[in-house]
């Protein structure tokens, strides 16, 4: 199955059954942290989408989505990256399925540091190295580059919502970066 | 919510929505491989439950359920110890997250490793240490412990299903054994 | 090899060829965070010792030591939660080899976020569930526990040395918590 | 310091203080299994050294080697695939230090499933893929790719010395791969 089937499945999933299951199970999702790496493989970036929230505050966040049915783990990352990053990122998907952390995002705040009113979300987190050329798509206003140290000031931090702050710095601690 | 209204909610989902869910999103599990470890750490044995299956065979199983909605997978990892060891196993659930792999049942055989026919599952998977008493629940006919050694036994392993061979053989490499 | 035999060797070594070694090899240490886990296996406090420095600060730190020849790393493990939290602490070393992360301490200061005057050591980290009575040992003034929240407070940090406070950090991002 | 530099001096070190050194200390080293993967990140192949050892049996292996002092973990990597694999192999570095297992090679036969009769050395183990050309260098005869599954038999298994049959296994294992 095509990538283009899967979203237009997902979509018309999501009108009648995909709300009704959200009300009853834990929906699979992925969680990514998309960096650039040199050539001694060391982080040198993290890329941080710019959006406007419904409620029309700006708005930064980590590339995330759903896993759908009959879709290995691999190929929705790649599914992800591309609808976030653009058809030409160049995502290298990690060769082992081992995430560096499970994000429990829950409907009720505070049940953990992860928090997502429309559903009760359980996300695998991958750091993507990406290569190739990033363009923000769709909805989002901006894709920011930012080192590191930049990624760690609470300013910025504070613009991530759902607890992607906390993951983005869980995910530099695993990189072996200074937090 | 206690693990009883849990279950209850389980169930009554089940009948009426669970099997539509399954033909429609990724259903979130969780593996167990509950294990005796000794004063250093090590393990020493390796739980496995003998059921009968559907067709009649005799089969062999790691401890594996599903995760519920605004269950935490802490403990999911406890109730499905405890439907499957008992109440008084005293399970020593990891500390973080991070499992040590994710094995992804698809209901096509072939296309990973692991298959289930009833659904496409993903599955968290961890090692677990039990240091209290164990002892077949429910539909189990006996629960068995092996030493890695024979747990590598390629006549036992055939009688594992779904891709619970493999699982087992991934958790030995995991914990340094020699497989 | 008892442990006592591996300790009077190791003194031996130290004052002839060790101080040597360290001027051109990288010595090997086990870092070790020792927690407080609840019934689900959570980690409800830190452990973390408290020294008098060499120029006379208050310091805190973690469990920290060389890994002698021939001993296991699981040894060096036990042997340095006994050195530091007494005999009867009940270590739970974790079942596999796999370390949360691997700390790079330089004698030059900054080239990576640890740092260790003495010697190039690389050090294998590990959280460490101890479900006994531990007590300060040796020249340590006193063994405080500490909250996940209570860790991340910034001026308990502040008395940790050689990029302990990382480390700790690191360890509290590996376990889930928000940092 | 450049890589020269760093082996030249290793080199002077090995004739007078390393020997001693062995004696004493456990020594650092890295195992690498080089990969090719696909777009999807997924492993294609496995790249193993063919040599002759000591003895005249033709062996098979995967690039490994020591740490040196004040080598950051990161450069003894790309250092060792240079030199086992060539200088235009592209290694891509995992971006996080933490290894997916760690082996423990003693020089007394059967305490690890690891052995090397000339030191105690404890190594951290990364999957490292390539996407350069890449050619045996020195004294190798021969650089193989194998598929996973022709990784996995028993006869080729039988040709890797010192436990890298096994180091060989659990890297296919934490890769996903059916073992």
């Amino acid at each position: 199955m095509s990538n283009l089937e899967l979203d237009s499945q997902s979509a018309w999933l999501s009108r009648e059954h995909l709300d009704e299951a959200r009300d009853r199970l834990p929906i699979l999702y992925v969680d990514i942290v998309p960096v650039r790496v040199d050539e001694r493989g060391e982080v040198t970036a993290i890329g941080l989408l710019l959006r406007v929230s419904d409620d029309g505050r700006i708005t930064r966040e980590l590339v995330s989505g759903r896993v759908l049915y009959q879709e290995r783990l691999r190929d929705a990352l790649l599914r992800h990256v591309e609808k976030d990053l653009g058809p030409v990122a160049l995502p290298r998907v990690p060769a082992t399925p081992q995430p560096f952390t499970v994000a429990e995002y829950f409907p009720t705040p505070g049940v953990t540091p992860f928090h997502d009113p429309r559903q009760h979300a359980v996300s695998l987190a991958y750091v993507v190295p990406v290569s190739g050329d990033c363009a923000p798509q769709q909805d989002a206003l901006d894709l920011a580059w930012l080192t590191p140290r930049e990624a760690m000031d609470p300013n910025l931090l504070a613009d991530l919502d759902r607890g992607h702050d906390i993951l983005l710095r869980q995910a530099l601690a695993h990189l072996g970066f200074p937090i």
